[in-house]
């Protein structure tokens, strides 16, 4: 019988317990980007921490990821905290750092989540069926981008074609890993960080960008994640304000059963 | 002569510095919510405990708050910790603790911010001035409404009289502190709270409800909050999905002359 071989999400998000109750994870070479790892699978390893811990109860509301410095390739140790536990929820303070200086800085809410009233009153966006869009040619993309396909609706980087008069900062897609894996929150917690700067679109013009902190809330439960399997998500972002060298990013994820899974939220640094 | 009395605000929020390097305040009984404080008040004396620091740069981009637990009324202690400063952005890590438990865990994000290209993508909201709206009667309603002044535009809490088929969870206001205080970043943060929860406006129905996180964008410097001084800002906030007892939401806090002062999203715990 062969071993069938560790998805590359799970290789890079992969950690280990050591014996003073940190974890050592390493940066896969897979998911860089221009400085340091892709900022999703950062995310997604920071979430892991606590998803994975003995302690952890429910299933995560809130993350927030401070990206405070670069992370090297290679090893790295994180520290994840139950700073607190309540009686349906849980508070996360989680870090990640090299040579002991902490480079990324993150918080988690974790809740027992139970039935209610329930209403979605964003709109699922209107797009045609990723089976007819073409994916995105990652090859002269930073690494990071090969590991998912990518089916653009709208809102390339760097479109130089488009009209100055049509100039938005909205990108839509479907999004899935590549090669195909099932959605679960890690996952998911990467793809809301899979939306490049929005200045690329919205100037349309490359400068240094990069993201500060993001900060994503989870709408879906483990039923919904595992109907969606690893079929594309669709994804929706687009900026509100663009000043003083940072941007914002609001950003949603749809399962193509037009559930609303995460909505994400990010402020990114940028240059001139 | 007689000295001016500190405004509510600034008594509410203003810290201490002890001899560990920790900092004491007070839970304000002016700024009393139904459990706790009202949650601005705290986000603005956990913002303000990075503020005052002797080792702060630049101003803030971003600012998490996560309500792990109530605050009770009386003396607390705060942690303010630069975890990385670079060579234009700072990350800290604030804590506040009654009696050695965490109540409130936050991280925040300052930079020094530069001149750059400059773009507001979202709407101003077509709304009416100020001064022909009727300031809403705080009279019957938890302490800490009295300290704003709200002239409501649209989106009255637990509005019963509104058509079923009008129902969203959209709620328009201008709001100043009351009496008139400068507008500057801690009140601004603590602004961005004071959109009572989504669930009141959608429903229309009470339910226990109370944020969870919340995360605010600060896209103003310091000469537009100066230019603002004391004039009602534009709130505008709304959700995208309510379900299994949390709901989001997403306000913009705009200046009078049509400035996009802060964009801010929290995560909303409810019952029912």
């Amino acid at each position: 019988m062969s071993q069938s071989p560790l998805h590359a999400f799970d290789r890079a998000t992969r950690l280990v317990a050591s014996a003073d109750g940190s974890l050592s994870g390493s940066a896969d070479p897979a998911y860089a980007h221009a400085v340091g790892p892709f900022g999703g699978i950062t995310a997604a390893t920071l979430l892991n921490a606590a998803l994975t811990h003995p302690q952890r109860i429910g299933t995560p509301v809130a993350l927030t990821v401070n990206y405070a410095g670069p992370v090297a390739e290679g090893e790295f140790r994180i520290d994840a905290v139950p700073v607190r536990t309540n009686r349906s929820t849980q508070h996360w303070s989680i870090t990640l750092a090299q040579g002991g200086e902490v480079s990324t800085t993150a918080s988690a809410v974790f809740a027992l989540r139970r039935e209610t009233w329930t209403a979605t009153d964003a709109g699922f966006p209107e797009a045609p069926p990723p089976a007819g869009l073409t994916p995105l040619d990652t090859a002269k993309l930073t690494p990071w981008f090969r590991n998912y396909e990518i089916r653009l609706i709208r809102g390339r980087m760097l479109d130089t074609s488009r009209p100055a008069d049509e100039l938005d900062s909205l990108t839509q897609f479907w999004i899935r890993d590549e090669p195909p894996r099932p959605l679960d929150f890690a996952s998911l917690a990467a793809i809301c960080d899979s939306f490049y700067p929005r200045i690329f679109v919205r100037r349309p013009l490359w400068v240094a960008a990069g993201t500060v902190s993001m900060t994503t809330y989870f709408h879906a439960d483990e039923a919904q994640l595992a109907a969606q399997g690893s079929r594309p998500v669709l994804g929706s972002a687009r900026a509100s304000h663009f000043g003083r060298g940072y941007h914002d990013q609001s950003a949603e994820i749809w399962s193509d059963a037009g559930a609303l899974l995460a909505t994400s939220h990010q402020i990114v640094y940028y240059k001139e």
